[in-house]
């Protein structure tokens, strides 16, 4: 993996020689990770025109799911539990032949901005901005055989707890239950905090597990991911509990997976992001039901769980293939709750069979 | 309690104006919480002279942990899953009076800072600084109590994995059950990824669960923590797997042990922060450990695991009475692990008996 890294490293440096900087500062974890495989808390990468190095704290281990340190690349290990890893890097700048670098500025704050700037007053600090997520944006097919462990892990997990007996359980047990499932299937962790909701919360995106059981009747709608090798996926069903689904119910279920395939379908290289947000959230507004849908359709996975692109209303830019994303429209009202349907898929064009589904469990509605 | 939360509201006010600034714009989510006793994720709180107000994106539920939305101060919701709440109640500063703006930079992103500048020019934007994080420091009676509840649930949660069988399992699941048992016994949810580290990995400051099996003879270290109430404590204990301890276990054992005890008993107010290290650093050094011991003795706990004071070597300042801390002395060697032992304790003065124990879960050297 380290060849990739280095030329994922050249790649940045490529575009910020281009942007007029002589050397980066990339303090953002996910993209450390990107660019060197590793990723311990608090540390920070500089790509300066003598050398690269990784700058951080001590560690005596390695932990999962933060990879394994790079053997290519010089590590500077603080002295100090509480020295700043990019002020020291800054610090080191000038000496490996930068008179410019350029920081993340959407990530350091401005306490640290102003602590890099003043230990080092004749370096020009310039703004590094997303580089590296456009570089991370599409993904090479290691990423999205990584991704596809992590949805095979998110699926078999997802799969056992339908085995179980729900009804009577919490929101707050069903989600540890899973994502104690998620560790023995091998992941490093869950990609998130695990979202279950069931009777009056379900449906509803992001909802975090309440002391809320489970009761004949109720819609539950559980959302999860595996988090394998740094790569996140998702998945998220709508099941009813009991014997059999009432009407309404199933009526609302129809709308919404009508909504999702929709959107799956709209997936193409070249599509524009609001076009598939549209897509799924026209058969939500035909139904009637375009206020109880949520604000956004789908976003990116990959290093970080929610990331470019936004498949939003308002959403700029377009598609690529090689490109995962979620599509996850849903609808929900507060009184009694709502469906949501959530796969990963990866961007790919006709000829190579349209996009690819990597979270597989069934979308039928289930009576559990 | 929205009367506790609206004198700290005032206190923070009349800070800001003697330090000249005419309104604070508040966005560290544990800052918020205290002032307002809510934190919904990408929240802000404006204290402007003519009105104080939430700004935040939209939520349909309150979350567990996340408290309750106050009800005595305006509250705007963003129309746009996009747009930045900070840079939104920026812009009604001047119209609630404020031609200054005290931010918090060291939380503020440059980015934001500047998106922040670049719709209200006017505004004179300063530095709040830890303003907030001060009057965190030392706790009220109410604050002491959830955290005495955090420390009682923790204590629930290890005592019932010591009562069932360690050998063969892994360290991730000891925690993922130890996790599921924090919640069963009423935390939120755990105040930390809890640490579990047998063998080789025993005695590690914040050692992230692995796949090692637990074996007899090994030293096996927990660290874990209940948040109730946003309140985060902490405890970690070391005990040795099988009928009998071995000598090195033994010795290794009373030297943490008694390390562990100078430091809680050097705990009162007025004593300085690195006086706490010291007293624990120099039983570990005079047993010739100081190498193995890690950077730091311990810190304070509050709506943060890792709050103010820091009991550190190089840490400035003094203890002052109610605040909470741990006193978390250890030692590891690589290639055979070692021992680690965590307390959370209130600081009071002799007068009241003296340094308060949150966590009263044996320090006995159990051979489990």
């Amino acid at each position: 993996m380290s060849e990739v890294h280095a030329s994922r490293r050249l790649r940045l440096r490529e575009r910020c020689s281009a942007a007029g900087s002589a050397a980066a500062l990339v303090s953002r974890p996910a993209n450390i990770r990107y660019l060197t495989g590793w990723a311990p808390s608090d540390a920070v990468l500089m790509l300066a025109p003598a050398e690269d190095l990784l700058v951080h704290r001590r560690r005596v281990y390695g932990e999962p799911g933060e990879g394994t340190p790079p053997d290519d690349l010089r590590r500077v290990v603080l002295p100090s539990p509480d020295g700043d890893p990019a002020v020291a890097a800054a610090d080191l700048a000038p000496g490996l032949g930068a008179d410019s670098l350029a920081v993340e500025e959407h990530h350091l704050t401005v306490a640290r901005h102003r602590a890099i700037a003043s230990v080092t007053p004749s370096l020009r600090l310039l703004d590094l901005g997303q580089a590296v997520e456009q570089l991370r944006l599409v993904k090479d097919e290691e990423e999205i055989a990584c991704l596809r462990i992590a949805a095979e892990i998110t699926d078999q997990a997802l799969g056992e707890l339908l085995e179980s007996i729900l009804v009577g359980r919490t929101e707050r047990h069903l989600a540890l239950e899973l994502e104690r499932r998620l560790a023995d299937h091998g992941a490093d962790g869950p990609a998130f905090p695990t979202y279950v909701g069931t009777g009056p919360h379900s449906g509803a995106a992001r909802h975090r597990p309440t002391d809320r059981r489970v009761e004949e009747g109720d819609f539950l709608t559980v959302c999860l991911g595996a988090c394998y090798r740094g790569y996140r996926c998702e998945v998220g069903r709508t099941f009813v509990i009991g014997a059999a689904p009432a009407n309404w119910q199933i009526d609302l279920y129809d709308v919404v997976f009508d909504a999702q395939r929709a959107g799956r379908e709209a997936l193409a290289p070249g599509a524009s992001c609001r076009e598939i947000d549209l897509a799924a959230r026209r058969v939500l507004e035909r139904a009637g039901h375009g206020e109880a849908a949520g604000s956004w359709t789908g976003h990116g996975v990959g290093l970080e769980i929610d990331e470019d692109p936004r498949l939003t209303p308002s959403a700029m830019g377009k598609l690529d293939a090689c490109v995962p994303v979620t599509v996850e429209p849903g609808v929900h009202f507060p009184d009694r709750g709502g469906v949501r349907i959530d796969d990963t898929l990866v961007v790919r064009p006709t000829a190579d069979g349209g996009p690819e589904l990597l979270t597989i469990t069934t979308k039928e509605l289930l009576a559990l």
